[in-house]
C-alpha cells in the first residue's frame, strides 16, 4: 500500500505590498487504532511512516508493554488498524493516568510510572564529536521537517552509528516510533536518543523506562523532565547542536576530548 | 498561594573548546486533576497560570463542555485539583476517542467531533495591519517563551485589542486556557486566535467547535487541520508574522488594505 505523507496545498501570502499565490507542502495525519492481542487500546493521529514501530511504541508509551522481547508480531492493516501481539499480562493498565503537558500524541503517564523506581542503566559513554555527528545525521535524515514545518524527528544512536530515525506530526509519536524500533529488536537501548522536540516529563519518562542513558534535544527540557533524568541517572542535554551540548544532568557520560 | 512557573538550573555547556557552567531557566510543570461537578475527569501536566481558564478549557477540549454560559464556577484547590461546576448533561462523553497527533496536553478528540457538522460562524473580518498588531502584542506578552524555550503561547484578539494571552508547557493547554477564557465570559468567540504551535487537527477542531472565525499560527498546519478549517469555514493562516500571513483557507476575511 502506498502511503501518502505529504501533499501540496495552494495558499495566498498576504503582505502590505499585496498578495501572492503559493503552494505549501502539508504533512498528512491519519487516525490509526492500536490493538493489543485483539483488544482495542486506543487511536492516534499519525504520519504514515514506521507504523509497525509506532504500534509497539504506542503500547509502551501507554504502559502496556515494558521491554524488548515482549512484542511478537505487528500487523498494519489498510483500514487504519495496527494489530500488536505481545506477551504481556492482559490486565496491566496504568492506574491513575495523567495527560501530559507535551506535544502528546501518546502523552499519557500514570502516577505509578512517574513515582516508581528505575532499573540501573548500562554503562555508556560517548564523545562530543559523536554527539555532533549524531545530530548532523539526524537532521539530514529529517526530510519532512524542512518541507512541512509540521513534523518532529527522533533518532537513535548506538555503536557509533545512526540506528533509527523517524518523523511524525506529534513529537511523542516520533519518540514512540524509536521506542518501537527498540522493542522490535532493531536497536539496543544502550545508546543516545535525539529529539527535535522539548523534553517534558512524559518524554524523559519514556527514555528512563527504556533505560536509554543519553537523551538529547534540539530545544529545552521542562523542570520535571530534568528531575526525572536526575533521578533515573540519565544524561540529559538540551539545545543540542553539531558543535555543542548544554548538559542539564550527569555530564560525566559525555567525553569532550 | 504563590505559584512557581520557572526556576534556575545549573548546566554545563560542552564544546570542543571546553566546558562552561551556565544557569538555564526551566518551565515548571505540575500535575492538576480536573473535576466536573465533583466527578474526576482527568489529570494533566500544566504551567501554573490561568488555572481557572485551564479547568474550563480542559473540559471543553475533552468534549464535556460546549459553549459559554455552561460553566458556573471554577475553584482551584492547593493540592492540585481544579473543581469545575457546570450545567451539562452528566453522561456526555466522547464516544470513540482519538489521541491526537499534536502537542497534546489535552489532545483527545472523538470521531463524532471530527466528523460532525459545525454551527454557522458569525461575521468577522479583520485587517492585515490588525493581524500584525495582534501578533506583535502576543509575542510581547510571551514572557516565559523566550526565557525557557519550553512553553507555547496562545492569544485571543477581538474588538481591536488583545483580549487574552496564556502560556503553557503544552501547546494544547495554552489553547485550552484561551477556550476557558471564552467559556468564562472573558471574551466573545467572534475574533482571532493566534498560537505559537502547529495547527494539527485537534487544535483546529477546538477553534471550529468554539466558532472562532480566524485561526493564526506562527508555524504550519497539518493536512487535517486545513481540511477541518475548510469544512468549518474558518480562515486558517500559518507562518504568521507582523507583516505577513500565509492563508490556507478562506482568505476573504483578511482585508489587506
Amino acid at each position: 500500500m502506498d502511503r501518502q505523507t505529504i501533499y501540496d496545498h495552494s495558499t495566498v501570502v498576504l503582505t502590505i505590498e499585496g498578495s501572492e499565490e503559493r503552494r505549501e507542502v502539508l504533512a498528512v495525519e491519519k487516525p490509526y487504532t492500536v490493538l493489543l492481542n485483539d483488544r482495542k487500546i486506543g487511536a492516534a493521529m499519525v504520519l504514515e511512516t514506521g507504523l509497525e514501530e509506532f504500534g509497539a511504541g504506542f503500547l509502551f508509551g501507554q504502559g502496556y508493554v515494558d521491554k524488548p522481547g515482549q512484542v511478537r508480531e505487528v500487523l498494519v492493516c489498510p483500514e487504519g488498524r495496527i494489530l500488536v501481539h505481545a506477551d504481556v499480562e492482559e490486565d496491566i493498565e496504568p492506574k491513575e493516568v495523567i495527560i501530559t503537558s507535551g506535544c502528546g500524541g501518546t502523552g499519557k503517564i500514570s502516577r505509578e510510572m512517574l513515582e516508581g523506581a528505575f532499573d540501573p542503566l548500562q554503562e555508556y559513554t560517548f564523545s562530543l564529536a559523536e554527539a555532533g555527528e549524531f545530530i548532523r545525521q539526524a537532521l539530514q535524515a529529517s526530510d519532512l521537517g524542512t518541507k512541512t514545518h509540521c513534523v518532529h524527528g527522533c533518532g537513535f544512536w548506538a555503536d557509533g552509528r545512526l540506528q533509527a530515525f523517524y518523523e511524525d506530526v506529534g513529537r511523542h509519536n516520533a519518540v514512540d516510533k524509536v521506542m518501537g524500533a527498540i522493542l522490535l529488536g532493531k536497536a539496543e537501548p544502550s545508546g543516545a536518543i535525539y529529539t527535535t522536540g522539548r523534553l517534558t516529563s512524559d518524554m524523559v519518562l519514556k527514555c528512563a523506562r527504556m533505560r536509554i542513558p543519553v537523551v538529547l534535544s534540539r530545544t529545552a527540557p521542562s523542570s520535571l523532565g530534568v528531575a526525572i533524568a536526575a533521578r533515573a541517572g540519565l544524561t540529559l542535554a538540551g539545545y543540542g547542536r553539531q558543535d555543542r551540548l548544554n548538559v542539564f544532568t550527569h555530564p560525566e557520560r559525555v567525553l569532550v576530548s
